[in-house]
């Protein structure tokens, strides 16, 4: 061994995500918190920083770390920039507050101390090497001098316990036989989006008028007042791509489509182009970038769904038949999921001899997108790609555009589908969809939002999705819908709706959870008006999200007692208190439930005998409440919930104005 | 990039500490078992392995590694040599029982399987280049010829599926497309004393019979059969050097030794030598020697005490004066603990420019000793040196001489003591000796035992030492001694007593856990028979120890209900459920106290209604109970203790017996 190892040991870094694999994710304005176990033998004051920079920065910056005792340390610093950052830990030994720390212990016993001054000197005299300022130079020189000057100790040691001179000490350190942690941790600032918005999903050919043929882009824009009324920030279209004729679809996913029959936009690619291509019935490119450009007037942003597959009539077979897998007799390889084959889809093979090629590709397939002005893609199946060309290709994007955001539609396995977080994707489908008792929901977002998984995966909660009508919303009724909005809204920041929702569609294939007459297999149109709708409870619902901040946030939600379990009831609220929401949700869309719900008055420093002000915003009703526990109705037919907004009442007392 | 990164995603595995950065420890003849998350995208087969090889060897075992549902894998590997093993985890996708899979799937929905026939049959063609045995050559050469000259797609599907064909496709899947995990991990794999030895510690110097003299080595080896016949392991001897004349230290701790005193045996060193040395009143290196083989034929072994400082009159200060630190005035700095001062010794700059030199020395010391036939080291006051120079000196000599145990004497702050162990200590003190009550005890000891810090830390539990007379020893009796030995001696698998302690010694300097006129600054003359000693219960509890081997391990510790506040009760078994131990301990040395206690029969595999058997060991009463509730009563006159042995009762019914 020819370096000596540092007396300092870092370890327990966190937040850190598999040894620093993977990066954590946070939103630009957040602080990271950091915190690190920092030991060293004996009793020597330690010195620590946090340092950070944002990736491709070569010089670092530092925050300080504070010492919360046991050898626990913690800091922050602020997440100013949506980008990547690198952090990491250096600790190293304060001579002179050690050297401070020894001589009070000392003097406060009465000890003769006239060697430790001496050492005290030399420390000054140690640091003027390192020392960069003027100023700080001079100020240690006259230190030296006057102690040099001083007529006994006592004025030796007031001038060496100043606080100047331990301030001047302090920046100047040495930091030689210190430490800094083994690894470089990285935290990933999404902008807020990748947390907090509400989607509206839809697929633009069925946006129009006439059962028998495409909508267009010119169609869908029509539709952006209404969905922005509604209160969406994101409108999410299925692929716009033009489609396969081989093997195409039929209605109701049949296997053969008649003539006239669009079949699934997910069978991307013809003579019209593949994944870089509009679909001529929409519209044109430049359609599309008016459509961007509409939403975005409105404040809204258009998502687009990337499926990495081909129909068998995808330029690329053509371009690149190399890419494929063929069977024995010389047939191309479709998607299978045995016995289930997909004969209108091929996929390429991502871990075959031309990877590289097919990797750069699809990259390039989200640059072009990017290039048009999209900056969030929800990923079809992401769970059939390797994991590693996810962590890959959302690397590479990110580095050039780290505004892009990327949701996976993870409806897989546990671990696959928070492996497929980890590696990189902003927003993970969850299975939020499937649970609906109370125990259940409970347990799963307890998990979701102050479990370990926290600081890589944002859940987003889909009522509904093309391929999902929960059993729920096929048999409750209106009521189901609205429930299922209020907890996808409240539960979690980031929620969508798939379109029909708003209109309580609700006719499923027998013992299946797809849409009868889906949307995926042929045109539709759609009454907009349908009665029964529930447009103007999701633009309240919306309206309360946006304007309460607590309901912004993921990490703060928190459950509260109530005495029936068909009852849900939970809260959130804002770090500075300003902002602080309760949820009372009726899970049962059929029966009037009562409950006892408890406000947690303790935890929002609250006298247990002091009144309160409680808004109940579907209603707009106020009260003026005392005491924890509260007795609350629940009617499916006419209010399956109640949100709160509390707020404090201000005790003030009379004063005698002047006049 | 160039490579492809690999498909499958190895993650958490399990156990790793601190990232791979620290070895864990287990003993020779455990299993090592070891778990990891597995994933790869789709639904491909996976296969995987555990390797492992002894550190220095370059070959791989592997072991196999089962899929437990949820992308989880256990398997283990065995610890047959007292050595470091390294392990890690490797795999990869079987793509022929991925296909066996997949054509079942279809074969069950009756789907025409002759493509995937012919796939499977280049499976098999692919797989021949890869196989290294004869016979399996043929085997699959055979299968191929058969498959050619089959009849129908039912007869190729038989033989494709034989179980033969999928065993010897099973030895030749194609790893290169799969994974290792990135971390090589260690695991310390010690000698079973490292976890289950009883120690008994002494003063060398005052195992005599002269009050004004140094007892000798020949004195020394005259106790050690009683100290085996109490059923004490290892033999652990206070500092056996000579012993510096300036500054020596009087009787009780006082700054001015007279003529005549002894000294602190841990300031070390003098013109007679230093940490290689041998006290000469204590005899010569031969009659320690003598003395070390003398415990050795009595299945016992010697524990050296290890301080790695000076006395001023060391032989290294004038041999090298550059290895310590120097004052303003010239002087050498003394030990310090501000405002505490040591003047009787004096430390190496272990950080100094010499540093290298100094690490070198010290490592030379405990070789030395280790030439002497010492394998287990009491290490003093570790917390005051580098905890980087630990982990290397540890693994210095744990690399020649892996047998080698060392103790930290880790009185320090938690998370240094952490360090301490994660560095390389074998066995470590902890804070038991001040843990008197029940929730103390049972909190702490489920955090050593159950806890996250078990893969490296392992408690020795010490009931008292030269610096620590607990009040509860100080002010309990006779009861209180004994209390803490079957405290110490059940709940860890390794414990230890400091000599005084069998004869109930509890005076202290008031308002101090110091022993009174210690041994640590003068002769003293012990009568090893005084009235009142605990030598009989101590060998007692040392016999139970041993015929139980429950009572070897430690990660079994359970603790079960009592309904009373000053009765603990716990239990031991062993995994193969021969063994199976309970104790129930009044905490209080004062008063009687009775409980009920609860036997956790479910967890025993014993129904509720079933007749057991019990003998209490202590008493040697025999038992046949019933059911999980039973009522005892503690006495700490009498019967402080309770250990019962658990022992299932036979129903056997009559058989006629044919004559």
């Amino acid at each position: 061994m020819t370096d000596m190892p540092s007396s300092i040991i870092i370890a327990n870094v966190q937040p850190q995500l598999d040894c620093g694999r993977y990066p954590v994710k946070r939103e630009v304005g957040d602080d990271l918190e950091v915190s690190a176990d920092i030991v060293k033998e004996g009793h020597d004051v330690i010195a620590a920083v946090l340092k950070y920079r944002e990736a491709g920065a070569s010089a670092w910056h530092e925050a300080a770390l504070q010492h919360l005792g046991n050898d626990q340390w913690r800091g922050r610093f602020p997440l100013t920039r949506n980008t990547r950052y690198v952090y990491t830990v250096e600790a190293w030994t304060d001579h002179f507050e050690t050297w401070r720390q020894n001589i009070s212990k000392c003097i406060a016993v009465r000890q003769d101390v006239a060697l430790e001054l001496r050492e005290g000197r030399q420390l000054i005299l140690d640091s003027i090497a390192r020392v960069t300022e003027v100023q700080d130079r001079q100020l240690l020189q006259r230190a030296m001098a006057a102690f040099d000057a001083a007529h006994d100790d006592t004025e030796r040691t007031e001038l060496l316990l100043g606080d100047n001179l331990r301030r001047a000490m302090g920046r100047y350190t040495d930091r030689s036989l210190g430490t800094t942690f083994s690894q470089e941790l990285e935290v990933v600032a999404d902008r807020v989006a990748a947390r907090y918005a509400a989607w509206y999903e839809m697929f633009p050919r069925s946006q129009g008028s006439n059962p028998n043929a495409s909508a267009t882009f010119l169609d869908c824009e029509r539709r952006l007042p209404e969905i922005r009324s509604m209160g969406f920030d994101v409108v999410y279209l299925a692929p716009i791509h033009p489609i396969g004729v081989t093997h195409r679809k039929g209605p109701n996913n049949s296997a053969h489509a008649a003539p006239g029959d669009p079949g699934s936009p997910y069978a991307i690619g013809s003579k019209d182009g593949g994944h870089t291509a509009i679909h001529p019935a929409l519209g044109t490119l430049e359609d599309f970038q008016r459509f961007v450009r509409r939403a975005a007037q409105l404040d809204m942003e258009v998502a687009l769904d990337i499926a990495l597959q081909c129909s068998p009539d995808h330029p690329y077979l053509k371009a690149h038949p190399e890419w494929f897998v063929y069977r024995p007799d010389g047939s191309i390889r479709y998607v299978e999921n045995p016995p289930k084959k997909y004969q209108d889809i091929v996929s390429v093979d991502f871990t075959g001899p031309h990877w590289q090629a097919i990797w750069h590709e699809w990259r390039d397939v989200i640059f072009f997108w990017v290039t048009q002005g999209i900056r969030t893609f929800r990923i079809d199946n992401p769970h059939t790609k390797p994991i590693s060309f996810w962590a890959w290709l959302i690397r590479e994007v990110q580095d050039v555009r780290p505004d892009v955001i990327f949701l996976a539609e993870a409806f897989t396995r546990p671990k696959l589908l928070h492996a497929l977080a980890k590696a990189g994707f902003s927003q993970s489908y969850t299975y939020f969809t499937w649970r609906n008792f109370k125990h259940e929901l409970i347990g799963y977002l307890t998990e979701l939002t102050q479990g370990p998984d926290c600081d890589y995966l944002r859940p987003h909660f889909f009522t509904n999705t093309p391929d999902i009508l929960p059993e729920f919303l096929q048999t409750g009724g209106r009521a189901a819908f609205q429930i299922r909005l209020v907890l996808a809204a409240t539960l979690s920041s980031l929620y969508g709706i798939y379109n029909g929702f708003e209109l309580c569609e609700a006719r499923a294939i027998p013992d299946s959870e797809e849409y009868l007459d889906s949307e995926k297999y042929q045109y539709k149109v759609w009454d907009w008006d349908r009665p029964g709708h529930i447009k103007d409870f999701i633009t309240a619902i919306n309206h309360i999200r946006r304007n309460n901040p607590a309901l912004h946030e993921l990490h703060n939600l928190r459950f509260y007692p109530a005495d029936d379990d068909n009852v849900l009831f939970y809260g959130k609220g804002t770090l500075d208190g300003k902002n602080t929401v309760f949820i009372a949700v009726n899970l049962d869309p059929f029966e009037v439930h009562q409950a006892t719900i408890e406000f947690p008055l303790a935890e929002m420093g609250l006298a247990a005998d002091k009144a309160f002000q409680i808004e109940e915003l579907l209603s707009g009703r106020k009260h003026l409440w005392r005491g924890a526990r509260h007795r609350i109705e629940l009617d499916p037919q006419t209010n399956p919930a109640m949100i709160f907004r509390l707020t404090r009442w201000t005790y003030r007392e009379y004063v005698d104005t002047c006049f």
